[in-house]
């Protein structure tokens, strides 16, 4: 094992602490911050006052995004940013998103306590990046560059409260940002995260430079069929809308696997009425598609739509296929992730080069033309992530916060 | 068409509009009374009053069904009884149950108002006779009978009331019976009821008489897989428990399908954490088995676990199958039986017979040894039932409440 300097073991201390009390805000099974919401506020409110104890200048946007600055000695430069978010899925972990808002504070207060760098480094915790909540995510990144979509402020979420009724619940204004809210582009941004998966645990590895983060769409699917009492209705006479579903299910997974790299996630589904005795009259559910590049993505969804509409044919229903979002997949930038190479390099690591499957604010950025890089750093447990489960060790820790402020060092410099 | 006596049209005309006040109680979309709720409270409140209207002697006995009785002649004889329930499924519709109770009473008062019967005549609305709020229905009838299991108060609904809680709330006692709470045998018990399904309309038929009520068998099923992030585990490390539900779905419809008059629904299901973007670790669900036989019901059951086991396997999943109920098929008596084919013929009606799919509280009181008949009445609206559409003409109620009067008269006279 490399031997890590003490004071990054320190400061991976302080960090677990940090995401230990972040975890304890919305938590039941597992923590629970969706975005937009108190919990997500909360977790805002206490990173807030971190990055006051470390002097760093604090600002919220015009789209609820957290900022804390530490002033580069020459302003006329470009800011170079770190971060990530704040908020999680139903009972997710303590490492998704906090461990790259805390980190990149982490880093940015040695910085500063040891004079600084050329450059302001800024340190965001991005608004609502999960989708769970309303069925899109990466909210604070797109608002950014005025990427909202005009429906956004209606998406509505399971008790019916809208994202734009969430929105001014915060206090954040009566409308969302509907245009760029960026004062000036940034040199790059830098995010650090847990991998959600089992490859670097796989090869051994602690950290991973991101190439290409995963193209992905959200399609919502709807079948209709005809409800019924459960006892009288000849199985031949029936439009099961779960015998529908059901058949869709199978047939999704059964396309992602014949895409190399593609995979196929139905993570909702709601049946009605739900009585035990009464045929399924309608399934709602969404189906989260993702794949390596354009080209792939383009052939699930178009396999997705086709095993609906075969799936309801089969089960004599009706079916609606809704596009929800699509991501496209995005190359990550060299400058930053020859940087992250350079400080993994230097701390005697392998820089394992992997893309990334989930989805992440760098996409946006970098999407928006702002180069951009990723850490991956190590997920243990198997590489489970959005559940309690998710684990990454201290010394993963250590070299991520280690790793990224050599970096931001260099890319501030 | 049948000429029917303008008195029966009349009664009809009575029925429906009890049957549209009943709808109104707990209605949304369809109607909500679940039983031991405050709604089927109110609903048979509404009847004790419509009883002491008719003169008969209202009483509710330590189940809470509601007994309203027309005194015979001779008190020495056993009764005649009639009647169903006033508890619906979520959003059902305004005639499963209701007309049975509330044609049994109209029957009962004309018969009352004219001189009535040498055997007592009781209509009874028994309590909780759908399933889905506790996962068990047929409580007051089995209570009648002394056959509530021994953990029948610790069945939890899905706001996490106890049926014990939900019992007591109505302030019917601190504990359920456990023994038999019936008096005296009664002579019979006639229930009619719709027929639920589409076959007497297919025929062109008014009434039917049923021959036997099928054998049934509810088990809960749960599969557990491995929650995960849905962009980063890639589809073969993936224990994906809707992969494992859906195959179950599909395998326990095609175990229905195979066997002739079988039939299989999966009414609820529920995925666990239930957010778009996360691997699904846990579903529960509940499949209502049913046949028209004992050897038949024994076979679906067989084919479920297996489905079941095989579904869990193909998706790298645990299983757990947990039998929840089981009703045996009943045969239907001749006595009862005999009367209301004599009472559809002399209203110049076919007697259809044909045996019932759907459970009813007729095949407890068969159980526990009271000959009993059911008369079926005409479903419209291709059947559809334990929905708001559920649909029945006047023609059929009023060929109903003339049929089931002279039956009964009959029968206790």
């Amino acid at each position: 094992m490399v031997e890590l300097p003490p004071g990054w073991l320190q400061s991976a201390g302080r960090i677990i602490g940090r995401l230990d009390a972040l975890f304890e805000i919305g938590r039941d099974a597992g923590t629970n911050r969706p975005g937009l919401g108190e919990g997500e506020q909360r977790a805002h409110d206490l990173v807030a006052g971190w990055m006051h104890e470390a002097g760093l200048a604090v600002r919220v946007d015009r789209a609820g995004n957290l900022w804390g600055r530490a002033a580069g000695a020459d302003p006329s430069l470009s800011e170079v940013w770190s971060g990530s978010h704040l908020d999680t899925p139903p009972d997710g972990g303590r490492f998704d998103g906090a461990l790259g808002v805390v980190t990149a504070l982490e880093a940015a207060a040695a910085i500063k306590a040891s004079g600084g760098a050329r450059r302001t480094i800024a340190v965001v915790a991005f608004r609502l990046e999960e989708g769970p909540r309303f069925g899109r995510g990466v909210f604070g990144s797109r608002a950014l560059f005025g990427e909202l979509e005009a429906d956004e402020a209606d998406l509505v979420d399971a008790d019916g409260v809208t994202l734009g009724e969430a929105f001014t619940a915060l206090g954040l204004g009566p409308n969302l940002p509907s245009e760029a809210i960026l004062d000036r582009a940034p040199a790059c941004f830098v995010e650090a995260h847990i991998e959600q998966g089992p490859s670097l645990a796989a090869r051994g590895a602690t950290l991973g430079v991101v190439t290409s983060i995963a193209g992905m769409a959200g399609i919502e699917i709807v079948f209709a069929g005809r409800r019924g009492h459960a006892g009288t209705v000849p199985m031949d006479l029936r439009s099961d809308a779960l015998g529908a579903a059901a058949g869709f299910v199978r047939r999704v997974h059964d396309a992602a696997r014949s895409l190399s790299g593609a995979v196929a996630t139905v993570g909702r589904l709601d049946v009605s009425p739900g009585a035990t005795n009464t045929i399924p009259g309608r399934v709602e559910l969404f189906a989260d598609l993702r794949a390596p590049d354009s080209d792939r993505l383009d052939a699930l969804v178009a396999a997705a739509s086709s095993a609906a509409r075969h799936a309801a044919d089969g089960a004599s229903c009706q079916v609606e296929v809704v596009p929800r979002w699509r991501y496209e997949p995005v190359a990550m930038d060299p400058e930053p992730s020859d940087a992250l190479r350079r400080a993994i390099a230097g701390a005697g690591l392998e820089a394992v080069e992997l893309p990334s499957g989930a989805g992440h604010d760098s996409a946006i950025t970098a999407g928006a033309g702002v180069p951009s890089g990723m850490l991956f750093v190590r997920s243990d447990a198997e590489g489970v992530s959005h559940a309690p489960e998710e684990a990454t060790g201290a010394d993963a820790v250590a070299a991520a916060v280690g790793v990224l402020e050599a970096a931001l060092r260099e890319l501030a410099a």
